[in-house]
């Protein structure tokens, strides 16, 4: 019996047929509107995946948010007017509904879906395939946040060239979407105070035995054409962390079942080095929620001090041979802080599975 | 029995002893002539290669052209004058003569052939090593044209410096290529107006079935000096799409065949986004034909509209697990064009069958 | 004026002129001894550098194990006998005598110059290239040590061909070198117990203030044959350590100036992930010593606990814009173990500068 965070059908709901993602933007890009489809297809390396041959999370997360800034760019700029580059805001919670293997083709489809006057909002479908059986599974669908920065100067926001909607609903619908996530920006400022002290010879299953940090030196490929690290950089590393916290605790092979949304309120400058930072908060019999933040120092050019830059919760499973989920060793919380925040993650997990349950139970009423 | 496209001994007349292959840029070197050879080894890594293990063709056109870009531009830039980097011009059609593996050294050297006022030839050659068998294979004889740029106005076109023949008919047969080269570059005007559109729910074996593409942001690593794409980075991309195209067809182990001549008729500039699709054009018994465009669309600072950049043509090969070619499914035309575009590849096909039989015939009287 | 590290003049008696460096390899390779010269030239990406253009010195030191490892894994499979892979095993102190810009060819030759029973010595040049200009300087003369493991059985030490030397001496002064590092790498048992702890709100110059550790997880084009990390890439994320706590320190452009001899005491498996911690120990007028740490765990399968696997000293200096050495800040010790590193790391600093002198003074002689 599948996890519900790898359940395939626990989003079934808001998911068309499999053959429709990618006609949908397929016809959009037809019928003359190239600009607000984009879709591509790229087969998955040794590289971009774990021993056990599942592609990280955090690749996938990075082709998502290339193909959000793609598509977003080219919409911001589709009108004369300064150039500008779309730099992401936000990333919704997204779900991946199954695991991806070496070899397969991950199919990438963006389209935009509304814009606000400062704001792009961009839906990505990921879709696996089996090119050898021609199986096809939705892997991922994701709903990110952009705004366009004027090139010449980065600190000013232009205005978005509004999009036509098919039906008024839709645009209803994204507006109480945009409403939505611009109250839950304002409301999460950074935990920033919050730093992760090491632990000396902690005990297994503690917090302190599975946290872990990396340090990243900004290079050219990170950026885009403003010298800003691309989010889905960010977020791939930020995976990266989330990924060894979960393998130091329970030993196995895991995977990303889930990103909880993530704000990027602090851009990232090419040559900053960054501290990324995990630490595991909660677990459920065959979940684990691991905290990553990222900390930038802007050292050399930039009189300015480390900086919270993002801040994220991942949600990891541990999978057997089969890939059927395994129960996960219970987390020892020892500090105030630390059951402290396994309540709080604990709230956001029954949360989250109360949603999931209202959602299929609205889908069986239909 | 191997494919005619696999098949080492055809091409054997042109191709010197693989002792000599090697101490031809050697020498070269320890003759004081160190602008004209240049040499490079490589190991191959999971990440070059496909799940069976084979290295993508895309991988080995991506080293061919970084060592004639190397060579070329050393060699424009001998002479005191203004400098300039040498843009790839077109790749001659060229044979994959023998699958190379992962853990397998990969030695490409590159020699300059003829240098006309304006242009270069390289000719570079690869050939495949197990390190541990000591086992050697020519696994690819590629010709190169390139241009010197002016590094100051991109625009311009420098003169090369000449190179001293051996003896008057090196001279001679190198202008009879550059003249064959000239005409079809012109004459192979891009076929412009020529769109992917997508199909919804297409029959297996049919064009819409397979037809593939990818989107690129182009990096910083991915420029010259100048902030133009590499030829052989929009050449592997090309190679992957292809790649993703004939296996979507056939479902089984395929690797690169050869590559048709490719003119680079427009540069891209760093910061584009390219669009890279494949369709399936022609199927012989035991290969396929996969037509390859390349779209820029450059972006942000630059007025300019979608335009097509490079187009050419991969012939593919499905191979069993002891490395012999397997019969393909016959690809299933539909429209008129599509019919159109299959005799045309049977043409190219029988063509380039015809002109190896009559080199093994020349070979054979020799 | 120029330090010491950069100053090409310093290690002049050991070096032919640039014009032999290349002919050398390439001679032997014409004379038919294909097996003990390896050559390769590549472009350096805007990837490979620092955002002031100068290119890692970490990826320098990639690029140098790679040829190592070609042709030594190519020299000991040259017999008859059981297959097998050379593994690093060690690295002798290296300068980098002058920096390598985005842009430049890195052309790269390797010769095989001294075998005992059971190692392999290699000695690895780099020059670097303007290919615009056709200025050539020797940026790296390194010499290291393989050993051929065997295929099937990962702990199983092979024995090595012997090589022809051309005159008796050349033997007498590599068994010198060999009974030297011999030695060397007997008595440097790791400063296994020595462990990075962080530093709370830590001083501007203290060693705490710069400390830096970096967790990465092993993925297979990391990895050799066998399994286990290519040397050059555990040496070119120690640099990336290092680089980050020298400009962290002195918030300057900085380059890699040598690195001290390094011993690869340990494998490190496909599938671990790996810690690497730097601190600095020590600051002259203008340099700075790094010393870094690799430690890894062996997760998922296998029981074996967190051991260190390698440690080295790294040099840095701070480059004005112009290329010049800048003066650095002095390096606040506060603890006693960090006032005895310092003292030792000024007593390696004291003895590296008078074998420089010892070897100027020599060559002035000559």
């Amino acid at each position: 019996r599948a996890s519900p965070q790898l359940r395939p059908t626990a989003t079934a709901p808001r998911l068309p047929s499999s053959g429709q993602l990618f006609a949908g933007p397929a016809k959009a890009a037809g019928a003359g509107k190239p600009g607000r489809a984009v879709a591509g297809a790229r087969i998955m390396r040794p590289d971009d995946a774990n021993i056990a041959g599942n592609v990280h999370g955090g690749t996938i997360l990075k082709m998502i948010e290339e193909a959000g800034a793609i598509i977003s760019t080219r919409h911001c700029n589709s009108q004369a007017g300064e150039p500008c580059v779309a730099a992401l805001a936000r990333v919704e919670r997204t779900d991946f509904l199954s695991p991806v293997c070496i070899g397969e083709v991950a199919n990438v489809s963006a389209e935009i879906t509304y814009t606000s006057r400062h704001s792009v909002e961009v839906q990505v479908n990921v879709m696996s395939e089996n090119i050898l059986t021609g199986a096809k599974k939705v892997t991922n669908k994701a709903t990110l946040w952009y705004v366009p920065l004027s090139l010449k100067n980065v600190n000013k926001v232009l205005e978005v060239p509004p999009i036509q909607y098919a039906r008024k609903e839709q645009e209803d619908e994204g507006k109480k979407r945009y409403e939505e996530q611009k109250l839950d920006r304002l409301e999460t400022k950074q935990r920033n105070g919050d730093v992760i002290f090491p632990v000396i010879n902690p005990e297994p299953h503690t917090v302190g035995y599975s946290q872990s940090s990396l340090i990243h030196l900004v290079g050219p490929s990170d950026c885009t054409l403003l010298g800003f690290v691309h989010g889905g950089v960010t977020m791939k590393l930020m995976d990266e962390v989330a990924g060894i916290v979960a393998a130091r605790h329970c030993k196995t092979n895991i995977v990303t079942a889930s990103v909880d949304a993530i704000n990027f309120h602090e851009k990232i400058k090419k040559g900053s080095v960054i501290t990324i930072s995990g630490r595991m908060t909660f677990t459920s019999n065959k979940s684990m929620e691991i905290e990553v933040f990222v900390d930038a120092d802007p050292f050399v050019d930039e009189p300015r001090e480390r900086y919270r830059a993002v801040s994220a919760f991942f949600t990891y499973v541990s999978l057997s041979k089969e890939g059927k989920p395994l129960p996960v060793p219970q987390l020892l919380t020892e500090t105030e802080d630390e059951k402290r925040r396994f309540e709080e993650g604990k709230g956001r997990y029954l949360q989250t599975k109360a949603k999931r349950q209202a959602q299929m139970q609205q889908a069986a009423r239909q």
